[in-house]
């Protein structure tokens, strides 16, 4: 059987990337900046982009799709709320999104009019690493409840980061997080990896954060 | 090509389901009591397992399967730490445990003298949901800094439960958390789960988990 079924692995593979690239070229002709959002559930994904539309929502126009394994709309209705356009798709239980949902997303957000495009991919620190959509960044939320060795033990999802978020750092006081011991991890993975500790809650740390997705949507615009 | 790959989809289920049910007329010859844990990356699953041995461990002997998808034996060593033997089980970047890699997990345990088994599964609130162990109780281990909408976000795993563990309730005053719109959710899935709210960080709530516990263990000890 495992003639058969290799070759058919293959072909899913690489037409997810052949999906992945197209999906790459559009956004680029469109000169849009484009983030894949990773986390594990609860991370804070939503608040963070919420947090962002806050700051730079002034600035650029943003558009958000939502990956969620159940029908329900709860994220999305969120940033439409926010003021911004959005998108759900829904895997059907599947656990990652993958390059043709991207595509299928894509082609009902008002793409002329953005300058950024936010998916928030299924809360999972497993599967979304192993699928290319095509976005010029994958970023990870971490978050300081889930404790300091997250790194150790889902390392896939951390080599192919552009940009690493640590999230909820309001709750240090209250939880034993190592720091130094998460950092190093991370460093083993991914070595210099661009890291900006946050508070969704507070605002803390969403400056810096902000200065640096603004250098890069500008760069896009100007491409 | 759907004509052949259907049937191969459907002998891997099966094939599953049939380790399953092996597993389960294992553990039931020697008496032990089994729980597939379940959770979300950092939920508390390895804490939960720790505290539970503090409690029950003069009791019972409890050995403990670790799934990780990575080569780390971190979660292994802690319970080895506390006394109980315990295997661990890489997936090799797989997101869930299946029924045969649980049934190498028993292989390496002394099951003649424990009565109970715990598998801590991967940490994902997706993929392990469609993978029956032949455990006794499915349990999931959710917790406060998750957010409160994890139930509707996450349906299937909800669906299979036997009892639900909210972790981290000494969070609660810095989090907010809606516990009636959390039960809701929980409840239109799975309507009259057994709930057990703990911190395994205070104790808070282990007394009834431990005594729940108690009584499943004691009942198929004397099957």
């Amino acid at each position: 059987m495992s003639a058969i079924r290799v070759p058919v692995v293959e072909k899913i593979f690489s037409a997810n990337d052949r999906m992945a690239a197209l999906n790459h070229r559009l956004l680029n002709q469109e000169h849009i900046y484009s983030i894949n959002l990773m986390a594990s559930p609860g991370a804070g994904k939503t608040s963070f982009i919420l947090e962002t539309i806050q700051h730079i929502g002034n600035e650029f126009k943003l558009g958000v799709i939502e990956g969620d394994t159940a029908p329900v709309t709860i994220d999305s209705d969120k940033v439409v709320a926010a003021g911004m356009p959005a998108v759900q798709i829904n895997t059907g239980g599947d656990c990652h999104l993958d390059a043709a949902m991207l595509s299928d997303g894509l082609s009902r957000l008002p793409l002329s009019t953005l300058d950024l495009v936010i998916i928030e991919n299924v809360g999972n620190l497993i599967c979304p690493a192993a699928w290319d959509l095509g976005t010029h960044a994958n970023i990870l939320i971490a978050s300081i409840p889930e404790g300091d060795d997250k790194p150790y033990k889902y390392p896939n999802i951390y080599r192919g980061l552009k940009v690493l978020i640590i999230n909820k750092i309001d709750l240090t006081p209250y939880i034993n997080f190592n720091m130094e011991y998460f950092r190093q991890g991370v460093e083993l993975l991914n070595p210099g990896l661009v890291t900006f500790p946050v508070s969704c809650r507070t605002g803390e740390g969403f400056e810096a954060w902000i200065d640096w997705l603004r250098s890069q949507v500008l760069d896009q615009r100007s491409n």
